[in-house]
């Protein structure tokens, strides 16, 4: 099980402001150029106190998107193991996240991700510092080929979380994880570690 | 190429009557329940109208969805040459409409899919209706197994389509239409044609 993030829960208000300030920052100058200390400053509140509410920058970002998940847990996850199964231990492990109490937190994610311009550049920022960015070592991924397989996995993995959660077309919204998983964990593990013609050159 | 799909524009304050009333009964009664009586009735304006503007109601129902897309087409298309490289096809035919002028029309149907309750059970009438219904003969699916093939073929597309058009993640925003044919192909290929041990029983 991949464990849930969080520290200690503080001040409601407090912490409101903190995560209003840290979406306005992540979302204008992109998660390298925010910093706590600005975060800091826009919610009105000491740079020690962002720290003692959400510990590092990568975990105020989290807490900012509100995701269900840490991504790298998962990625953590899928990579222990027999590399011929990492697809289907990632399916696996993201659809217990997902069938589970915190997948309405993903599907609000989702829905948030594309409401606007604004909402969906904070993900895509997400998507390259917290799964991009982390993934491709982490899974042990060629550097040249890394960054088109993981977002090649995570395409999958945002359409499935679109048909089964936020659409809920049936019988997929319905199958047996069991069923999902091996109908999707062989694609996963195309994307991220088998020979692509015509996607990358043969070595 | 797949052809636009419309008739005679007609007066735009009649139209967007029509289409209005023509979402809230897809939305409130499904496709099937809906009538084009009913929605005449709701936009104030003859039966005869709403045929002379947009013709048979599946018709409508697109223009009503904003689908870049008569998706009939596409399975057309794909369905039309050798059997084995019907997902390449299918994906090719997607990323012809999707790069093209139509694409923003594709990306304000996701975003729009997305937003509320509502417009995504009107989504999901889509997805059953113009493609679920439709694909399964249309391909030569096997009707116990058909569904579930088109739905992760769905899956896949959806989640390119927000991965590459609406979140736009790199590389995968800016690949060649080639390339990703060449990568996702096989995985529309095999949800649509192959056998998935453990998705369905050997036969």
């Amino acid at each position: 099980m991949v464990r849930r993030t969080g520290r200690r829960p503080g001040n409601p208000d407090t912490r409101e402001a903190i995560l209003a300030a840290a979406r306005a920052a992540f979302a204008e100058k992109g998660f390298d150029g925010a910093s706590i200390r600005g975060i800091a400053t826009g919610a009105g509140v000491d740079p020690a106190l962002v720290h003692h509410y959400f510990g590092a920058k990568d975990k105020l970002f989290l807490a900012a998107m509100n995701s269900p998940m840490d991504p790298l847990d998962v990625i953590a996850e899928a990579a222990a193991g027999d590399r011929s199964e990492v697809g289907e231990r990632f399916v696996r492990v993201f659809l217990e996240i997902w069938d589970g109490p915190r997948g309405a937190a993903g599907v609000a994610l989702l829905r948030s991700v594309v409401g606007t311009e604004w909402t969906t550049k904070l993900f895509r920022e997400f998507i390259l510092t917290q799964i991009l960015r982390r993934a491709v070592p982490k899974l042990g991924l060629d550097e040249a080929e890394g960054q088109l397989r993981v977002t090649l996995a995570a395409s999958q993995m945002v359409g499935m979380a679109m048909a089964r959660y936020v659409i809920k077309v049936e019988p997929l919204a319905s199958a047996p994880p069991e069923v999902v998983v091996a109908a999707i964990g062989p694609t996963v593990q195309r994307y991220l570690t088998d020979p692509m013609p015509g996607v990358f050159p043969r070595r």
